[in-house]
């Protein structure tokens, strides 16, 4: 079911494409980085301003499944949900192609929060993007 | 268990550290990805001359966990060991700083091969590599 | 004087930073790579679509000063002019600031153009990005 | 005349390819910051312990011609000289692929120095490196 929360869409850029003419496969964590600080911006916060404030949230797993190919030209819609399990955030995350809306990869990443460089229950992120 | 079949030894490059002063979380799939291919040029072949061969591997899958992280001056140990589920094959890969030996990642890559652009059972790739 | 012809504007990405907290400057590169390819576009043409018409444009220099830093949360303006030197196209490229428009950086990239492999005048490129 | 103050050898990375099957020209960058990098490390000092004593080279401005492609499986033969210019330095950099000593690109990259985040005439980084 693909996520609902946030989507946002941006194009494949040509050199993120490798000699096999896909996008290479280490990208779309790249492609999953940019879709959670997008959304940390429109709740109205940043990595930066995060860290600024002693709160780091730092990626301890990542889950992804590689369907189908993205290439040259095409534009990708990147859509995600969050919910909290204990003090782990899990971002469930969709990479779409917007052409057809073929999934190009499904992903789940689980984040913690350090707080002043200690594991943290990290209430003070689901505070600040406003996350039950 | 830390892979034991092949292993090789690199440092972390500068650029590959973020912000946040350690290596990228995508940048830990250039590591495992540069460990299969020097895997595959040991048992004497490459990606290339698969490719050329009409054989392509492709990574469906990949689970990865961040355990400690890597920064400037590293030098980095990245092993694997490979077994074959049916069609697939799993990667099971571990990323190590090579100073104290300390686990940066584990991750299992699934890996499908497709011969002449179709999904295959994968025994031409078994049969370059050496493995049962 | 900067470059007029075609803007676009983009965000940092957040990964495209390193230690020091600013982009690093191989990434400059991929900016200036994607202002080209954004033109190309614009004008009803892309790379893929030059390559399968036997033609490819191939950097043979850049030159790139490095005047201001750019951090995350910076939004970029991208532009460029393009003028025909022989057989040489020479792009004139500027990187700017968008929120105190500061320049980044200023760049001069030439492109020579391959027709079937062999150097050719450029007339191909000419006629599909109407460029006199 | 190819440099001959320092050299290092490595392989291309696969991922480093794009879409034409060659290095993307803005990993010649990270290519010639690992050289110049590896160069600092076998003086004895690193970016990193520069940085912790408030002394930060900068890059002003690089020019790169590109004469050869590098593709999957070359290795690399990457060399520099250093001289300074007043406050300057420059590096004069070479990039070759080792199977025939043909020159991938030549480049020449200025560095200022700052120290304490100001401008300065660079003469802490002469001694690190034991340059005239």
């Amino acid at each position: 079911m693909t996520p609902t929360l946030f989507e946002i869409r941006f194009g494949v850029r040509d050199y993120e494409c490798d000699a096999q003419g896909i996008v290479n496969n280490a990208n779309y964590l790249h492609y999953l980085e940019i879709t959670r600080h997008a959304f940390c911006e429109a709740r109205g916060t940043s990595f930066r301003a995060m860290h600024e404030a002693g709160i780091d949230p730092v990626v301890r797993k990542i889950e992804i499944e590689y369907l189908n190919s993205l290439t040259m030209g095409d534009t990708v819609l990147a859509s995600l949900d969050v919910r909290r399990e204990g003090a782990r955030y899990l971002f469930i995350q969709e990479i779409r192609r917007a052409s057809d809306g073929a999934i190009a990869a499904r992903a789940t990443v689980t984040v913690v929060v350090l707080e002043d460089g200690r594991l943290s229950r990290g209430d003070a992120v689901a505070q600040m993007l406003g996350i039950d």
